[in-house]
């Protein structure tokens, strides 16, 4: 199979930090000898590409950046040293473009901590074009029969949540509460507990909440914005009383990760995911030491865990639900975002 | 086997919260059916003695109360219910008497996290008297070559440490940094790391503790009254500069608490031992999860802990130094500890 | 609350092994200080409890012999020591009846090893009476909404392969092989593996098994009776084409045994459940080490296993359908076994 | 830093499986874009070879061969992709040459698992010449104060013990029983153990054996050439006389792997390591499960384990005996070694 391959492609270029991204053309790129060509079709919008766009966040980015990290597409041109992707395999490009395969880190599974990772959208180029390079190795496999549109957002979302039920460290039967279950992340983290026999015990604000979580799955629902005794009310949710084996944090306020440590079972995994700016986690020490309370980051997924997340997906357990805008309208997804007025996810359509 | 055991008995009983402990005679209490009565020799005394004894910590103590949680001796009565300890044989009583092992905590080996547990010196009477009550199936089992005298120490101060190892993941070869490593539990924690192939980083203050440490088997000594960035000092300490597999928090100020996760190795655990009063952990939610680190409380040991940190004792692997006194001097002990001017550990001897 | 209880009572007892038992009236025991009385309401009959008869196993029996260990009913009396099991509270007796709950098995959550172990309806009087005694922290208990004629069979024969689907180390998004699937516990094990997230190759010979395996919600059936090539039939079977990530074996057959290490995927774990009599596992040492292949037995539940698993069956995950018939009637389902005629589970109503 | 590379050099090379190689000029290997060419100063020879030499194992050998996997040298050239390996770097080459990196087992840090896996001095020539050729993410990192000659055995040898006991799961204080104690592998075994914290029990025939074990480290010595019964000496050799918690079958007979599945402890592991030709595991059904016994393969370690064997070696904790020879009397080894008349183990030095 071979494809063609312009020297030209729409992008969405972010010049100076802190700017809204400009839409025009810029050349295609040229995969290395261990690289794949990729042709994007759709690439979901995260939070974190506000982040990049704003320059924000504690890590360098850069300059001039395309965006996006959560790009679904077919394999055009690669590498004469690429052996494991066929041209016209579906695939997706994620946070972790690149990785040495070889440090420590890598050698024990740990890919995004890599200390020469290169990372999509942010310290090389992403996936709001329309045509991406990424390293091979690392490119995410998605089975022909699933849909690009829909499976972009499980690229980081889909992924990060898995990662974070997996690092919870609860095995099927037992119970975690989700911190933000109302969310985009929150909603599939739902269903990815649901699929690993987990129950989840939804955390959030409002009447509809409360009915989208308990649809998709949860066994029971907190209202943290109603609630009198948020502590006591969680543990009270939990089966036995003495609060939920895990705590799956992707709230972006700093409150929920004190109360976290507090109504987490004994013994119990406290897992944060949500990256409040600037923010701390909080915790008595007294308590953390006699309960035997662990807290722990869970970052994004590594490819094997990229590989587990879609299979979840393309075995039909887990809906994301999207909509599709075209990738010359990004700014203004980015704008609703920064005004918080983001319902669900946005996918955007790289071919308009 | 049979022993004479009195009817009364010396012992030092504190009567009121933050007055100290009356040295007087008091009965000999009788073993339940499932209990057994030892004659201790020995008691350690621990800073949690002292905790007990002012009632300053979030835990309601027993009144009057005999405290000591460090005691060996010999069974000299049990409960016709007891089959898995000898009259005649040495044990150990430690800070869990008595756990329900059937809850749900319990069936896990959690004894420490029972609801319903006893805590020795604490909730029931301790240590420091002759004659001492513990459940039969949570005494600590102590060979008969091994000095009563010297295994003292090991049941709170040598357990904890060796559990809060195990807590940390750390495998043979890899690099745990103790902080406060020069003090009691630090320099046991030195040899329990070196007996399981550990390698040390010392953290603690003056030229003493580096002296002390290295002589222990710790592979190098990091000064933080000296050191000018110990967050540097210390990654700059460990095999391959990306600092520590794991850390061991034995201190009592919070400080070394916040700059334990800035130089834990990426994906590595903080385990909180030490539990200086009204302190909380403190550590950016960003780098925690962008470097996915763990934070993890280490309570004391259960059984199966209790069972093999003697033995490493017993294999003349851990030397824990101490100086005896009568159980008598108890009140000059507490009044030295409280000045902060105690060198090793005090072992009191029951018979004066 | 009190009951009435009788001082004689009916119940099966063994005179002699390879003889029926008698079906006649014996008294009604005492519980210890650490012991309950159960009246047993039913009790689910397992092809153990006909090699205890027969006295074929190499494990001597208690004669005469109550058999019966998957019995359920309601706590009538107890021992002074009994703190955590109410008078008319629903519980199980299983197989493992007592443990010391000291030894180091005991200390590390393997009651099933213990050397003082007493085994119901083997070394100590079973379920197949109207009132037995066991070890107070040894009954399994069952929330008072669950039927205790359905429960029954969950009592061991739930218990041992959800624990076998534990020791397998299969997560949820893998998959396993049961051998023998169309089964009573192969039945029990595609259910728990599906609540777990765990995808099933069912194994096992004719179209009604296979619609039955297909039906309980096996990902795929293959017919050991008809297959050209097992191994390669059950490799193709598995997502990837490298083999199931663990096996169950629950045939009573040898030549099972070592077909499993042939298919199982590399890195993969082989569970041994069944106990042909007389058999040996068998496997090449070539294949063994160069595909680094795992080889364990799995025996029955501890406590938290069994109390995992009535979870899963109180939730409603698992259906284990069965036959109700009196007590009296326990010779002739011995028979019909003996004979390989059973269809289901027999669970017999002490009442009759 | 740039080395004269000449275009042809010494190498032993099998023509014909099952006749001697032949030492002889060959033209030197260039580096592929992802492959460093390293001048190999020493090569280990080990058993392997003398299999790859014959052509009696069921995997195909490349001919013409060179063999060889227990290479020492300095890397003097290396392909345009090379990031992680610098010119100059001492190194090693393994077992395992190359592996995808990609596949599910290499995703998981199985590499010796990877279908793609290049196989040194076996399916790609090896070390028994004095330039070859290695995918530069699976050199072994050799830190510049190590001697090349002393560390050569550990490429293979080192690194099998190593590994297997990883996979043995036993911890620090626990004990591990070594069934060919006295040999080369198993000089190294009791080295690791104890390194790690483990107890050792030695298991092999004769006098020499017995002092040279002790001499190491061992705990205790079982002569199975004089024992009358081995299973219970094991056993009584055992702590606490339930057997070790682990076994290491370094033998090459099938006898030694059914005896370890009846000491090894109750829910102990038995390792299998070494490969004697067309033998097989047996065990007893009944008893792996009534004991829950784990059997499994451990094959040659990953890139971790092969970075942590060294590091246990560089750290002076391992002591190898080897004999040198020169690289042209190849042949003669190989001829002891079949009459198995080799004490220790050789080590070829290519220059001669």
């Amino acid at each position: 199979m071979s494809y063609q391959i312009p020297t030209e492609q729409w992008a969405q270029v972010v010049e100076t930090t802190g700017k809204p991204p400009v839409y025009k053309k810029i050349p295609v790129g040229k995969p290395g000898l261990d690289e794949v060509l990729i042709n994007i079709k759709y690439s979901g919008v995260c939070h974190t590409d506000l982040h990049a766009m704003m320059g924000d966040w504690p890590l360098e980015v850069k300059l001039p950046l395309v965006g996006g990290h959560e790009g679904a597409g077919i394999v055009v041109a690669r590498g004469d040293l690429v052996k494991d992707v066929e041209i016209g395999e579906h695939v997706g490009i994620k946070w972790i473009n690149e990785s040495c395969l070889a440090c420590s880190f890598c050698r024990q599974m740990d890919e995004p901590l890599c200390p020469r990772a290169k990372i999509s959208g942010y310290t090389v180029d992403g996936t709001f074009q329309q045509y991406a390079v990424a390293n091979a190795r690392n490119v995410a496999h998605i089975p022909k029969d699933v849909s690009l549109k829909a499976v972009a957002p499980v690229l980081c979302a889909g992924i990060t949540v898995y990662k974070g039920l997996k690092e919870s460290g609860a095995r099927a039967g037992q119970t975690v509460a989700v911190v933000g279950a109302g969310g985009g992340l929150g909603n599939m983290a739902i269903q990815y507990a649901k699929a690993m026999g987990i129950q989840v015990i939804a955390i959030d604000a409002g009447e509809d909440k409360r009915k989208g979580t308990l649809a998709l799955g949860a066994m029971s629902f907190i209202d943290f914005s109603t609630s009198k005794d948020v502590v006591a009310d969680v543990k009270a949710a939990s089966p036995d009383g003495e609060g939920p084996d895990a705590v799956l944090l992707l709230a972006v306020q700093e409150k929920p990760f004190q109360q976290a440590s507090e109504y987490v079972r004994p013994r119990g995994t406290v897992v944060c995911i949500g990256m409040p700016a600037n923010a701390y986690l909080k915790a008595s020490i007294f308590h953390t030491v006699t309960r035997m309370i662990c807290i722990r980051g869970s970052y994004v997924g590594n490819r094997q865990d990229t590989a587990e997340a879609i299979d979840f997906f393309a075995r039909g357990l887990i809906k994301a639900p999207y909509k599709v805008a075209a990738l010359s309208e990004l700014p203004k997804i980015y704008e609703l975002m920064h005004a918080n007025e983001i319902v669900g996810r946005y996918v955007v359509d790289t071919s308009k």
